[in-house]
């Protein structure tokens, strides 16, 4: 058991812990840290883009609970280091995702430190939140999009090569408008942060289901981290409903499981550096 | 202007951010970081103090807002040297802060970091909140308690001698039942967590008003910051209530200027180390 697990693990009365967010009347509450050195390497993006996907990965959290994002509060330390110009480009990063997904930024707190740490939390709204502990015997396991790419780029990243600006590593892309529609077709979700085969360890235990894979996926597919892709479930007679939705929104679905009775480990390694 | 400022300064064609917390629709949604070599050094305090002195900081905010508060999301960077029984520790100090305020933990995300950086988040209900920018002239200004020990006890630890257990520099202590009480007759509140000239500051900047001070206060007073002590403001006619209410409550209170016409800046320096 890793520290985080382990820190997570003392909290674990409390039932509501376990999600991408934690749904309490008609309220999801998310929080994710974007800490230089732990998520990203200065050198590797611009503080613009650095405060855009620090944001992304936070709203990711509350789309794939089907709800839909409000607030936002900002937690950020500041290298001393920084001038007023850099100031200005982290602004605009975190104001451009608000204003995608149409969030207000509603306050947090500021401090002088060595790296730039940020910590966000999202307050977002639903009605019928999607959990990860949904998942019944026998629905299909599903995830957008192509997965692999992110890990690449990582390695690239590690290696000081180039990456395209393309990138979902430098700039992950939500599928809001794909996923709102299916909710009410799925039985469970979360998203890609941690790679497929942890996610897949998560789903597992929080449905209590083992899962049958079709065929064998690659550890370079597995264990990509930050892809922000969606994993989900869903009863099979809801298929051509969720094909269709997709073909609509032009988003890959990969259906590559069936869950079963039992349980998933991964013997995988995390991916954090 | 230093970057603190400068960075808020970029989201202040945003109305909400200005108060301790945030009011939307009945909720009060706060968050303060409280970072290792920014807000502590951890030759300072235990564990479980820096855990619990972080959660009390943040519930601060919600009580001098007159909020009530109910959920905490955290995010903790945590060193790589620290063992479970370190985290143990800190869970302790979590635990205990939502236990006194009967708060529950939530969510939120622990990583692993080269020192120890918490962030908060508190989600609080209030039908009444008290904000910073209701002084109206003439109005008395007051703080709760004492000032200055924090600064001594800061200045103590930083030349490596002891400080009393008790000292409010390493556990705040906040005063939740009081300030319900007064809430319905005071104008305006807030915390002292940078020092009373620099809230003062605030609170002029908030209600466009100046101060005129009944005696004049030493520096050693007005820049103790992390007092986490109550500044308020109220209508004269509301002093017999509010005297027998802190009496009450054994809450010592100062009141030390009026508001007038006018506006108060410090020529101090901030405190933060």
């Amino acid at each position: 058991m890793n520290k985080e697990e382990y820190f997570i693990k003392q909290f674990s009365n409390n039932k509501i812990i376990g999600d991408d967010g934690a749904f309490i009347d008609g309220f999801v509450y998310s929080m994710d840290a974007f800490f230089e050195n732990v998520h990203f390497k200065k050198e590797w993006m611009s503080l613009k883009q650095i405060a855009y996907k620090s944001m992304i990965v936070n709203i990711s959290d509350a789309i794939v609970m089907n709800a839909i994002p409000l607030y936002a509060l900002l937690s950020v330390a500041i290298p001393k280091s920084y001038t007023n110009e850099d100031l200005k480009e982290l602004v605009k990063g975190f104001k451009k995702a608000a204003k995608k997904f149409d969030i207000q930024i509603i306050g947090g707190d500021t401090i002088s430190n060595e790296k730039l740490d940020i910590s966000i939390t999202i307050i977002s709204k639903t009605s019928n939140p999607v959990l990860r502990s949904g998942v019944k015997k026998n629905d299909l396991i599903c995830h957008t999009g192509i997965l692999g790419s992110c890990k690449e780029d990582l390695q690239k990243l590690f290696e000081n090569k180039e990456v395209s600006k393309k990138s979902k590593f430098i700039k992950p892309k939500l599928k809001p408008y794909f996923f709102y529609e299916i909710a009410p077709y799925i039985t469970a979700s979360m998203d890609i942060s941690d790679g497929l085969f942890f996610e897949l360890e998560k789903l597992s235990k929080a449905s209590s289901v083992g899962f049958e894979f079709f065929n064998e996926i690659d550890e370079s597919i597995g264990s990509s981290g930050e892809e922000y892709e969606i994993l989900f479930s869903f009863d099979e007679k809801n298929l051509e409903k969720i094909n269709k939705i997709a073909k609509k929104h032009k988003v890959d679905l990969n259906i590559f499981a069936k869950a079963i009775k039992g349980k998933y480990r991964t013997a995988c390694k995390n991916h954090h550096f």
